[in-house]
């Protein structure tokens, strides 16, 4: 995983904040966040196919290979494409590895600030330039101690909006625009929960593991398993995740 | 303007993320974005202090002090304090220098990225490790191909709220969570609007000749001087600038 995000980020470094100064946006079908998505998923995808041409692969960019393998990799190449466009460097590479369904390991790669959140399964950890480090979610048991993150409270539907609003005018803090980085500081210890809607499976596999494997809990909104994406509940331990999901059982 | 970074990011960046995993934030006092902010600010202001005694200073933690002299430096040792306790690296320390009650020169540095985005009052420049490049922003002219950063929707009053929307649903992409790193995007040419409301003083003084020596315009929302806070709008270039008032100068 660590060698296929090393891969990645050769393709979406370079093309990060290509464009500055010029506006190319719309005039010339340069669009180098597009270009980059698609070249990492690709070079991703050819290092698995090349040593373990059995496993399944799923990316956003170029669909699904093997759907029913036992071993199958889900990749998000740039997650947080908006925040990569805008020049945040809150953008991630998303690579997590299913065995007959479920999530064993994940990676998140930060390639600009070097920061690389990864999970083997058992333990969560952080590579910040050469200095390794492991993950502990926080034991923030109260809704009203607790700072939560989301993306953007434009990706809730009216039906969710109610839920999600009430959550966050009890938690302590809140804060948007973060995607999988706000899964990775919650495993970090860093804030104590993340409500999120509408995700697909590559946008949330790859940071199950990580989530976990820090202490924290993961699911839909209904309880039931992450692993295929749509509403999200994370929750930095099991006290938590309970009082939050009091706030969106009720959502249908 | 750089040593005084150097000497704030003594102070911010060891207590950033210094609480990773540990539930510290409500039971013994310890709260490292409090400390950090004070910190930072003293010793920026021991360090004006020692070699211009003359000069003025205010700052978000200590106050002011000789507010009518001809050079005053103006000080926020922590913006964006909501993203330094979640962990997100988009905070910065921003310091202004002001003539006769006019930005002259001001610098936003991000000690944990390693970008420094400084303004001399006649270009504007990024130093990102070691390496350095003249900022200018984009000639887009469409708002509807404009990307727009904001903080949170939540800063915006009923009465703005109405503005702020109708630019946001009129712009190509919008993104929330920036704090200062909004407007170091704008002069980097990486978006294109910044639209803002309820900022101090020192959450904008260091910001305005960034953008303005980039090839941006920043105004209050009836075009007037930004350089006391406010509502802002900073914009990529005039002709934008003109057509983001539009839906702003109605507000009242």
């Amino acid at each position: 995983m660590h060698h296929l995000c090393d891969l990645a980020a050769a393709e979406t470094l370079p093309r990060f904040r290509s464009g500055m100064g010029i506006d190319n946006k719309q005039s010339d079908g340069f669009d180098p966040v597009t270009e980059a998505d698609k070249e990492a998923e690709n070079v991703i995808r050819q290092a698995i196919r090349s040593t373990h041409p059995e496993h399944g692969i799923l990316g956003e960019e170029h669909g699904s290979l093997n759907p029913h393998a036992e071993y199958r990799w889900i990749i998000d190449p740039i997650d947080g494409t908006r925040g990569f466009i805008a020049g945040l460097p809150l953008w991630g590479t998303l690579i997590a590895l299913y065995h007959n369904g479920k999530p064993l390991a994940g990676i998140m790669d930060q390639p600009f600030i070097g920061e690389r959140y990864f999970s083997n399964g058992k333990t969560s950890v952080l590579q910040f330039r050469g200095t390794s480090k492991t993950l502990q979610t926080t034991n923030t048991a109260d809704i009203k101690s607790a700072i939560m993150l989301t993306t953007s409270p434009v990706i809730f539907t009216d039906a969710e909006m109610a839920a999600y609003q009430a959550i966050e005018q009890a938690c302590r803090l809140a804060r948007y625009g973060t995607d999988c980085y706000a899964y990775c500081m919650l495993a970090s210890g860093q804030v104590d929960l993340v409500v999120e809607s509408g995700l697909m499976i590559y946008d949330i596999a790859a940071l199950i593991p990580i989530v976990e494997n820090a202490g924290g809990m993961i699911t839909g909104w209904k309880g039931e398993t992450p692993a295929n994406g749509g509403r999200i509940l994370a929750a930095a331990n099991p006290d938590l995740h309970r009082r939050a999901l009091e706030f969106l059982l009720p959502v249908t």
